[in-house]
């Protein structure tokens, strides 16, 4: 059975401070192995992409291997992911094949599968990218699914330790208006790993824009752990005062799960969710994290992002160093 | 004239069992020669691909080449095959310059385009691929035409050389059903090379879904030559008695070419013809074989495909390892 | 502030005469430099791309780079250009974090951003690939923008120079009929790399498809300084007479610009603006030259194309290399 990186869930605290130490490495130029050197790893789109699609390929090629790009669209090639289903309708592949194959080419998969909206119940389980590490011969990586967004997290992660050093920080998590209802991949991976490597995490948020329940229990329990806790307040204030990260992030309502049009009115009130300079003079000379992509003077204004206590560039770049990291090590993990 | 590998007709029974030899040499490490080093090759898809997209990459790039897919889109890109066309429509570009100036970059060019479904008179002859052809300053590798898909057969005849050893087995190709109608050019292509290596070939499939008169003909006359003969049948389990290699695909009737609508009542009839372990039992220990992508329990059943017969990874596999062996062997035939 | 290579019309007559000398260089196989090892170029086609897109992946590789082609789709990834924009529409993305990030993986961003074809008078000043240029931390070249397409002007002046020799030419810029009313960024920068270079230039279209009134004081000024003068007609005959190259392109009408339809009635009248084998007999033994793709027996027919006489595929494969020049000298000029 493979080792997949689906969630920074799956890893311990100290697993992951040592992909945060290589990535760094990595981007110090201490580490310049090349362990996928004659292998190749499959990245495969169900949904577009462009910041994860030109870094994982240039973290493969860094690590000497060979980055096979797929985009079966998210129309056009369906994938079955049920056991023992009877493929009579539009589904043209089993997800046993999808990787069956992939593997028998590829030292690792990344996938990225956005979440089909349609049942909160079921999705919030992140089933799809389960069934194609149930499935798979070697390790997936998870380049964003319905539930969650690792790599980010990671890359954030190493980002906050390059900026602000090891150890405990306040760390917010805020959630900011944009126009419409976003996936809480990125939200979600980003509190569970901030728990994880046991920061203060404070998250503020409009009444309605709950993350999910199982999830805040297990960042409790995290913190708790790490003898801290998690502060949740609907107040955006709250976020700010006395903090080292700011990090904003868009997301959708579970209530109105995959209804925009049903959301439009509950969100419309929250349009004064914005970071801005004089909410930004309320913290501990935070640092400003964005995973990108940005609206600008949306959901945060041009002075802010373009400071620099802005970190989003950082971020990015860091995803290529993280993402080296973390390939490098699912792939020495198998042997071939 | 550069040698084109267009259908494995015009390749000699000498050719194909030395091409199967160097694939396997390929597959075990034995041949590592990178005869590409500093070269390229096209890879040209008018329709989707994902396998094959994936395992020509991987060939040319383990060959030492860099492959450069292009993906014209069957709509957005329309080539002018006629010669002395006064191209005053839609067709933006004609044949002749598409190949002259992939030909001044790359040492091959694999095409991939798929039939028009408008007027099997005229696509049975495969015209597309053979405009290509007879443009091009270097090597055409047919990746799937209207009629043949010859890098599938080479690597299905490794594949069964693989399990089964050198010498004549009883080889089985069987229609069964699918929602959809699909292109003949994988059991075109398969019984062709199971007939020039000798294979004593049986075909089943409902009345109304015969192959290419012609393809039948050249098939019987290359069994006789071998000492054998072609028996096709309308009765499922003919393929079945005494078999050593069941190939199981689904096609679309000649009669009916591109016109599903009018297909369903007849295609509705068979939905019975599906491989299971029932008729598998009836074989002499048969392997199971399938291009992919397969519907599961509607084209083959679960038990079947998860069975250690099943040489479905192997085929996806040696598409690879064939692939290499055929670019490798157009490409040296090439002084540049 | 990184050097682009936005249009010619930023590069002295030396620096392009000096591309020129290494374009032909890297052909002959003298210059085997590999500058980009280790170091990767991010190739962006906001809209579709074969020739471009092939020539600039191998290009990037025979540099010893690696390409990482981004395909953002005219309609799916819309990019803000304006500064200090409210972004609350439909835009995802500021320029500014488009060319910051992806300069944080690259050593340089080719980009293809064709024309809105909405209102002349903004979008004669180039204001798209002007964005990206003023925001990229790394050099920015013009893979076609709304205006100019200097890759493609550059790989023409390496091609007469190639077929004729050093030294002023009589060439010709001959408008074409064409069932669509096309871009003018070919014409454009074809007309203005000529004058820089010295070149005595004839323009002869239809009344009605004047350049731009600027680049003509331009061109007019450029031949000044040369002791030459550029001639501009409305008959056909003018362009042929006494010429050494004949640069055939076919460009919309600056009057009715992005409106085809009403076009249409203008256009319909200059259907006999074809090269044939009579004019070309009018000429100096001249080579013809066209960018490609061409519509052949409309824009030129079968007889000129196929002769000795045409330089389509050279300039075709020019592209290859005068593109490695280019990324070799906007690369080196980065210290990173």
């Amino acid at each position: 059975m493979p080792r997949h990186f689906l969630s920074t869930a799956d890893w311990s605290r100290d697993e992951l401070e040592s992909l945060i130490e290589e990535a760094l490495a990595f981007k110090r130029g201490e580490r310049r192995d090349r362990p996928l050197t004659d292998r190749s790893v499959a990245l495969v789109f169900f949904n577009p992409s462009l910041r994860t699609r030109a870094s994982m390929q240039l973290a493969v090629n860094q690590l000497g291997g060979y980055p096979i790009v797929l985009e079966p669209g998210s129309t056009s090639w369906t994938i079955e992911y049920a056991e023992g289903a009877v493929m009579d309708r539009d589904r043209t592949e089993h997800v046993a094949e999808f990787v069956g194959v992939l593997g028998r080419y590829c030292a690792a998969i990344g996938v990225r599968v956005f979440p089909a909206l349609k049942d909160w119940r079921e999705e919030r389980a992140d089933p799809i990218i389960g069934a194609f590490a149930r499935r798979s011969p070697v390790p997936i990586i998870n380049l964003e699914s319905a539930m969650h967004h690792p790599c980010q997290a990671l890359a954030d992660m190493t980002t906050i330790r390059e900026r602000l050093g090891a150890g405990k920080r306040r760390v917010s998590l805020v959630w900011v208006w944009h126009p419409k209802p976003l996936p809480m991949a990125v939200p979600n991976s980003f509190a569970l790993a901030a728990a994880q490597l046991g920061h203060e995490l404070t998250i503020a948020h409009p009444p309605g824009y709950e993350l999910d329940d199982e999830l805040v229990r297990e960042l409790n329990m995290l913190a708790h752990d790490h003898g801290t806790r998690v502060r949740i307040s609907n107040e955006i204030e709250d976020a700010f005062d006395g903090a080292q990260v700011i990090y904003a992030k868009s997301w959708g309502s579970r209530m109105f799960y995959g209804m925009a049009e049903e959301e439009r009115e509950m969100r419309a009130a929250y349009r004064r969710w914005i970071v801005d300079v004089k909410l930004m003079s309320r913290t501990d000379d935070a640092i400003f994290m964005h995973c990108l992509p940005v609206r600008r003077n949306v959901e945060v204004t041009d002075d802010v992002l373009d400071s620099p206590a802005s970190a989003v560039l950082d971020e990015a770049e860091n995803r290529l160093h993280a993402q080296k990291a973390i390939i490098a090590r699912v792939c020495e993990r198998e042997a071939r």
